[in-house]
């Protein structure tokens, strides 16, 4: 069985084709400048040369044309026809309370994806277009929605709740959903095979640190708390974002700049976080580069990141009542061995010890950089959620089919 | 030498009269309903009866007039005279990035404090209006201002900064500023006098858990980072505050509810915390009475206070990499045994063992509530932050005098 795996933005789209007999990827590829004359696909087929088209293309059902006339196509494609595609996995930012797993495409999903753009107002409108583009180029193959927060639906309310009026979260739903969902619960069941233990016994805090970074706290496999909130804001430093402040900055800075609602998101969201502090890049790779030369923003930058990270690590330590697995991931986590390093040095109170050496190593294969005697295991799990998205959709057709 | 303590809000005004020699509280009160006609002066000489009188209050220099007459007065009185006052001692919430330490009143540090009217709306003001009616009714008596945020000005960049714009904190000052400061300078020194070992060899985290509440991770004395920010509202859920939530609530609930900044900050300053989720009180003692009888929301109330303070432990154990002390205080970190019981018994990795005994034991004095074989030593400490203003003028009167 094959699926392709879609990642709508707004003027983007990512796309994965799976072979699901060994989940090998045949084709990946990337549409950018959706919308505009200039519009770039770029197709990666796994064993044949990468190709980059430059056309128009006004839309995401265009977009998915091209994608598809790509992979189907005599010199760069992977499938002869459109048939060998199986079944389409959609990433969705938000599922709401909704949706607590993910689903198969039908009318009422559809409804439902459109009643939370009011609260994924950047992210749900394009998955949307995503998936209607995709029925009308695909009628008659099934899609399944894969959201970034299902895994995060177990939380208890104590976790999800925030301490203001109640009448809020009855009326607009306001409560922490998390995100990186997907990521999270790969990288958890990940480590768990790793170390070679059920994940049902296991503490594990896993740190998703990319542009958008989130920690999540699992206990035997279940989320019960996540950094990220209501948005993708709360919680950590991130790229361009501010991560946690004190709430009442958000009105005095509104009232003092007379800022819109509009304009103290944009503020928080695109222009805060690293770049903010360093006055140079929301990429920690030159983030890094500048705290190696001495440069003071940028390694302000890098000890307040390190400092908060390290913090939220301590808080759901004590979420958990202690952790038998830190598992660090995405592309900052994955690669900067000079924040993990930092980090867990920090952290010998909870009788982590890092393997310096193992630390330094560079691989797509998940490692452990902590010593034999660490009394708690910290890995570098790389991500993967096309595969989730794949998995899931694969599982979801086969229910359906079975 | 004796020192009268003064606390002045908005409408009430707390006073407390030291005699230095044996550090002794001579009488103290209470005014409320300062500005209407039934103003209520509560008088508590120490060893004679309290007395409370009714009448037209209208402004601060009234009501320390009419303290000054209990004080002196020939049957609730402590004192002969007037001139038996060798210093005044004011609290004053916020003293921005000026003030580093207590000070002696002059112009210039009248004038600062006006200046941070604009970070402390609600407290400064009131402050001012304490000093000026103390000088008026007593000229040529030495004043001092003893500051909340003071302690909290060792704090480094990495843990005062919030990730937003800079141009915020050069231009409005934008920054975490902390609170209860004399509070956790108080009982910290306490608990390392406690345990018998020096404060600068310490890794103390501080729980001031009142109506507000804080926390505070102090590294040899220094207050390395706090839990409340540039206000009050950061951190903790409290009585009536939310404490951390995601940012972008703010704006979006302005939005939704058509609110304004002040009707935002009433809302989150007011009418959320152990208020919200309860529905029932602010206060901790009810909130117990309901966790107790079964009723859900008082126990939500309850478990997400829990909670939450438990995280910030946790966090700021990450943030000292490790603790040696921990101390509660203040009227819901002296008293609810429940509360601390479910935190510490929740912080077992740590190396926690708390005494359940010692922990139900109500006592004026500071006490350990772990065991003997606890790793970290967890204590209650009452706090006593009209003796440390007490203490702080003392020591800046003998500077002038000496």
């Amino acid at each position: 069985m094959n699926i392709l795996v879609i990642n709508a933005g707004s003027s983007s789209l990512k796309y994965q084709l799976y072979n699901m007999t060994d989940e090998s990827v045949l084709a990946k590829g990337l549409v950018e400048r959706i919308g505009m004359d200039s519009s770039i696909l770029t197709h990666k087929p796994t064993d044949k040369q990468e190709v980059t088209e430059v056309s128009e293309i006004l839309e995401h059902t265009t977009a998915i044309r091209k994608v598809l006339a790509c992979l189907t196509d005599k010199v760069h494609g992977v499938i002869s026809s459109i048939d060998e595609i199986n079944a389409v996995g959609h990433r969705v930012v938000h599922g709401g309370e909704i949706f607590k797993e993910s689903a198969l495409v039908n009318q009422e999903a559809k409804t439902e994806i459109r009643r939370l753009f009011d609260l994924a107002p950047l992210h749900n409108p394009a998955a949307l277009l995503g998936i209607l583009a995709a029925e009308s180029n695909m009628p008659g193959v099934p899609q399944t929605i894969i959201f970034d927060t299902a895994f995060h639906q177990t939380m208890p309310e104590k976790a999800y709740l925030y301490a203001i009026p109640r009448v809020l979260y009855s009326k607009y739903k306001i409560r922490r959903y998390g995100f990186h969902g997907t990521s999270h619960d790969y990288v958890s069941k990940a480590a768990a095979e790793f170390v070679g233990r059920p994940l049902e016994e296991l503490k594990i805090i896993t740190c998703h640190i990319g542009n958008g970074a989130s920690l999540t706290a699992i206990e035997g496999g279940i989320s019960i708390d996540t950094s990220m909130g209501m948005t993708p804001l709360e919680g950590l430093m991130m790229g361009t974002r501010s991560g946690d402040i004190d709430p009442a900055i958000v009105p005095y800075v509104m009232n003092k700049e007379e800022l819109t609602h509009g304009e103290v998101n944009s503020m928080l969201n695109k222009h805060s976080g690293m770049l903010a502090i360093s006055g140079i890049s929301s990429d920690m790779r030159e983030i890094i580069e500048g705290y190696e030369k001495g440069e003071p923003n940028a390694s302000l930058a890098f000890e307040m990141y390190e400092y908060r990270l390290r913090k939220y690590i301590g808080a759901y330590a004590a979420a958990l009542n202690g952790a038998d697995v830190i598992v660090f991931t995405a592309g900052v986590g994955e690669n900067a061995s000079l924040l993990r390093e930092k980090v867990l040095n920090n952290l010998t109170y909870l009788g982590i010890e890092l393997d310096a050496e193992a630390n330094k190593i560079r691989s797509g294969d998940p490692r452990r950089i902590s010593t034999a005697d660490s009394k708690v295991q910290v890995l570098v799990v790389p991500t993967n959620e096309e595969l989730v998205i794949a998995r899931d959709t694969y599982r979801i057709v086969q229910g359906i089919n079975g």
